[in-house]
């Protein structure tokens, strides 16, 4: 395609617009990939009630991914969510191979989401400055991995 | 954990089993994203009709991949989901980057589902031989996989 | 089409496979079309349990043969429903035309569906030689239907 | 049956009315098996869309033969779907064999239900003179007809 | 209230169309009284089949009586449904008291619709001449009581 | 039928309960007809509540009205719905023909509940002593009585 | 498009019905927008219940609009429902700015119905020579209004 | 466990309570066990009716059985639902092996179902001298399986 | 309002009845304020498990509080629900504030919910004087509250 | 818990927002209370319409108390929802016991949803400069608080 | 109404925010107009699916619309959503009469979203000094246009 | 029944397949039995997670005995699943009466759950030599009890 009609107001916010969202889908991408990971190999006394909120963080990350990248094609930026792309760019601590016991997976969980919040909090504070309307779903994905993060949080006390 | 139980009748049986189980879950798991990367950044007269056939293999693959991998580790295998892995491993022809028409899309998904669903015949002739009830389930897929195919194949014509 | 891509190993597996579908469709098709005309015809006191059983068995057909057609396209094959193929290849017993009593109905059916039976059994022994996923998906039809004649039998006695 | 109660003033009025529907019943039947015939053996860009919409014809066409079928005995006159009858005395254009491109479906099922619509026509004529509950009923049907056909018309221009 | 609007040409037109409501409101309100007396005190060894059919003609009887009494205000007649005025006007042949076998429900079903359909029928004659949106609502009324009709009288055979 | 099995432990039981549940059909059945009568002749500013309230009692009418006749027969009891029966013996006060104001049937509705109310609470003493499943079934009828008739009351004030 | 096949017998058909179709759309178009102009607007202590029925009425016009607009182009005809169009040709009087309290609101809708209701039953008698198809549309759109027009009516004595 | 509360007034109430309770569980839970081996030996021309309404049976069985037995264990006293237990205390006359005739299978039926409304009745009356919450809940199960009585019983006449 | 119809026999069974309906209302408003402060606080590896059955308890408790509160005011006396009167007179242990242990957290619901059951088990007998109607809506509530008592209880053991 | 992690960037921002959101909890939880109150002792002619509406209030008002609560956790703050504390900070003027007119109702809570607004709109202010994810839930709150206030401020005209 | 609270801050905040929604309002309604005109006079080979994406921005228009309009009078400002309001205000650039083929609706509509969200972006600029509450409501409904904008421009090249 | 058609090739085949889903039916009865046993004298801190993830076993037991027992049917051989059946040829280790601690019942679990795969497993094979209908049940049977065994054993870890 010659030329896309962006709704930003310039290049630059295009550009750091684009670099929130598609940093946000990486995060989201392995998040989802993680979590399932985590699902399948779990172990110890608490498996059902973690290998059931696991996929809640699952059907989260894979819902937040599709809107974050439909958000950066409408706005004139190409979303790569491409396995490489995602290997060769994520920030996630990644798993161990094989089993893990519920407790691990707990406190890996907690510390995960700790970090991808943290980068969500810049990224809102980027977007406040270049798209608001970028910012307000960034805003409401942050809401919800923040309540995932309090509730793995409070089991590992 | 120290020993599972495997329903397998022997070792060779589990690995053989197993690797046919953790290619198929690379080979659905990449699909799954590959189908998200076109979805997002297709273009063409066509873009509605494709757009939505692609989120139906997201879906068919999602699904598929999580009884590929909670068999795995029924049987006595941890699968490996990690980005990292599915990166190395993939045999799937990756897409380029940025806008992709309609008509190379459907060529590409007609292609990419042809190759994968050689790798599954080949997966149900090695688990019949090591466990049916693996080779049942990716009967199963196959079908599903081979629709798809079909469906993507007829709209190149 | 020029070519289509069969993911079958050979000509041979694709003939076979092709008319072991081409068959049951054939019988599916009719037998939806039988079904309904005794539904529509029947008289008795039994009118109305027969009537709704007689409805089950044509959306059991129904959907048969739409995945035995799809199926076929899959492989490679044509499928034809077309009424004349159908009229010329039945090999089910007619009904007369006119009002039908629900003893004779109940003992036509059971008839009906013993030889459908014993058709598709021959093609599940036909395609365990030519194509597994064909098979697998005969074997389920199968199950149905035998379901559907033994409920249809023991009302005979 | 000895005597059926027939809701219509004469023997007249019952036949003409039997008449018109018996003629329904082939045409929708036919209608049916057409449009799953083309279901399956489409190719094209537009494959999706016509595919689809082809499954909304057959949905429509199923349940206006049984409300079809249902009025004729609730007239006192049987039904005829047996797949014979249909073969003998459908008026409908039959498919090719094999497969058939988009733009061909669409012109040829513009061209057939025209040509329904046109049978319905004479039938909500003559049944006006012998039983307007009948008629109303095809009054309903040929609304539908007339939708389906305009949406196929459209996609020739 | 003093005066209302009705959207008939006439009194002629009002007074006919009214009458003609009225008489579909008795018939139908006593037909959900009788088939619920039926099917609380039936016998027999189809008992289950007819006691289920008799509440789809209760619940068809319900529904119509509402379409037709809402009809008649509407047309400024108010509608009188109150229990004295269905037992004094009522035409249908009334229940013995206490048990009944299925053989003789069938038959009186059979019979008591057949006597409300007439009544339909002269109903439409009626309101074609004065409120064609009148008879429309009781020609779909006649058609639903007819397929009852049919699907009792057969049971008789 | 000659003799039925009654779960009660002797004939005068039998009877007690049986008058009970006769008389609070009786008084289910004119419920719900009066209700009706009033819901299609309402007239004035608060017409859209009081005619939707006046749905939520012929809808708890007729559901209680099932139980209770189902009950008799359970327990050896011929109900009796017949319109006859119910004109006959229904000590509901009846309500003019012609249409009333949303004051008067409030006024009216929020009497007849109070009747009817004083009436199940005799029959609920009643079979206290006779047949304990009978009673508790009342007891839940009255309760859904005396919530309609409290939410009638408080609107008169 | 150069040539629309219509259904319909001659051009002054069409164009009758066309016409009818047209007028109604405009009606139906401006009614749902004065509905919701009311439902926003309301004041007063039946606020509640107005507010809800309005949505009736909204959710009504809309629906019927779709029908009859498709309709038109079902029969040859463009229909036409641009915000000009319906401007300069509706012929319902236009409320004024600002609040309305209930009581205007209640009289007005009921003058409005009153008025289109005037206009469908001409459209009918007009299509009754040229359509059946379309007039019985028309009858069960004007039965609708005729029900909402009677509910308002009742609200006002 | 070492103490419980039990929110009986002392254990004699616990006791009898208990033994009520447990009685009670045993006739549920063959119930559902006859009711299934019916469903599936059953032949005769009623098979269609008599197969489903033992399924009704069969899910108001299992539905009461885990209400009695967590309401057992709520008081107090530990269910016993071992099959072993089931054999050797069960009072319900065990079906014979194979095939049953559907006139055979209602009477057995209704004569099951009376044998245990008797014992229901007994343990009505124990428990409404020691926990009334107890009593309610068999009441509500008793109403269920008298119905079920009635619908088999009117079946033999 | 000046005066109000109750059911109940005399001034007396009034005022009883209504204080046991008072005293179950500021439980089971306190219960669903409890169990939301600890569902909110909660912490410990049983998180998840604890934190959705005390959601179980909100949804009872509230649901139950309406339909005890309708009751008062069906019986003539008036609910009063306020947070003063509910904070002034509720019998329930107060929670400390902040985060509390799951294990902590079960033994208090444990304790909490005994001594709520033995206040409705004292309701439950002073009804039973006074009305039968109110009486059988406590059991139903006691029944539900035993449930959850056993349910929190044997996790403490 | 020694130590919870709080997205929030210091310990002013954390104090901040979490006497926001304690703030917004207290009014909610209240509102829930004095919206049941008013709910079932209301009386007069708009009964039904503000008892509903009153339900919807309490919906609104129980769903955002939640999360609420849920989002004090998640930053770091634990909620206080206990009765005293509620009954000891709600700034909302408490309603008088016993029965209340529909105006009144409606005036008292146009008035308490007008002060809980201007408190909220001061809580959206201080969040703007603390966190913007629990700003962004409070605005969304607001929205359906300030959609009720008109809602019940219009029926005083 | 004489004075209507508003819950802004004063005059000019409300005017700011008044004339933002009422803008919005004339674009959304407009909007849902003229997607359905093209709706309606569709035509070429994309028609389904264009047909279908017009219905998906109809009903977002439609609830967006809704939304804008009621939040305007909850901020004290009468929305006006009266044909000839829309219009003679509206900037939407308005379509032909007759037939338009798919590539030119596409096309038309790639550009009228283009506008209307240019449009969209100052009020949200605007209401961000005068109401966050209203701010926040249009940059959803802005998210949703842009989405619909992407998903027509890319069908364009 | 004199005769029954079987679907099987001879009687060698019909006993051997009989043998296998007769064993299968009684090891599924006897799990659900077993399950529900557990479900409700389970104690411990993992109560809830437990309790629930019986029920699923429950629930998957229930259906496949269902299908196991039509299918002995359909084949020709009457299943039994009387409860003297069941306790003297079951195969399952029998719980002991009373509590039973979460951490044994999840090892007691384990440990039946993998003899009962082991016993499907020889059926798989056994009727892979007899009925391939039969083999496809029994393989879909085993992947969901499989499923359950991991999610048990990994809990014991």
């Amino acid at each position: 395609m010659a030329t896309v009609m962006s709704p930003l107001r310039d290049e630059t916010a295009r550009r750091t617009t684009g670099e929130a969202l598609q940093g946000a889908l990486v995060d989201l991408l392995d998040l989802s990939l993680v979590a399932k990971q985590y699902h399948w190999n779990l172990t110890g006394p608490r498996f059902r009630s973690v290998h059931l909120q696991l996929d809640d963080v699952v059907s989260l990350a894979r819902k937040a991914a599709d809107r974050v990248a439909e958000r950066a094609v409408a706005v004139g930026v190409n979303p790569d969510g491409r396995v490489r792309t995602v290997a060769d760019t994520t920030k996630i601590r990644q798993p161990d191979g094989g089993y893990e016991s519920d407790d691990k997976v707990v406190a890996s969980m907690t510390d995960i989401l700790a970090q991808i919040i943290a980068r969500f909090r810049e990224r809102i504070e980027a977007t406040g400055r270049t798209d608001l309307v970028t910012q307000d779903m960034l805003i409401g994905i942050t809401a919800d991995l923040e309540k995932q993060h309090w509730m793995f949080e409070v089991q590992t006390q």
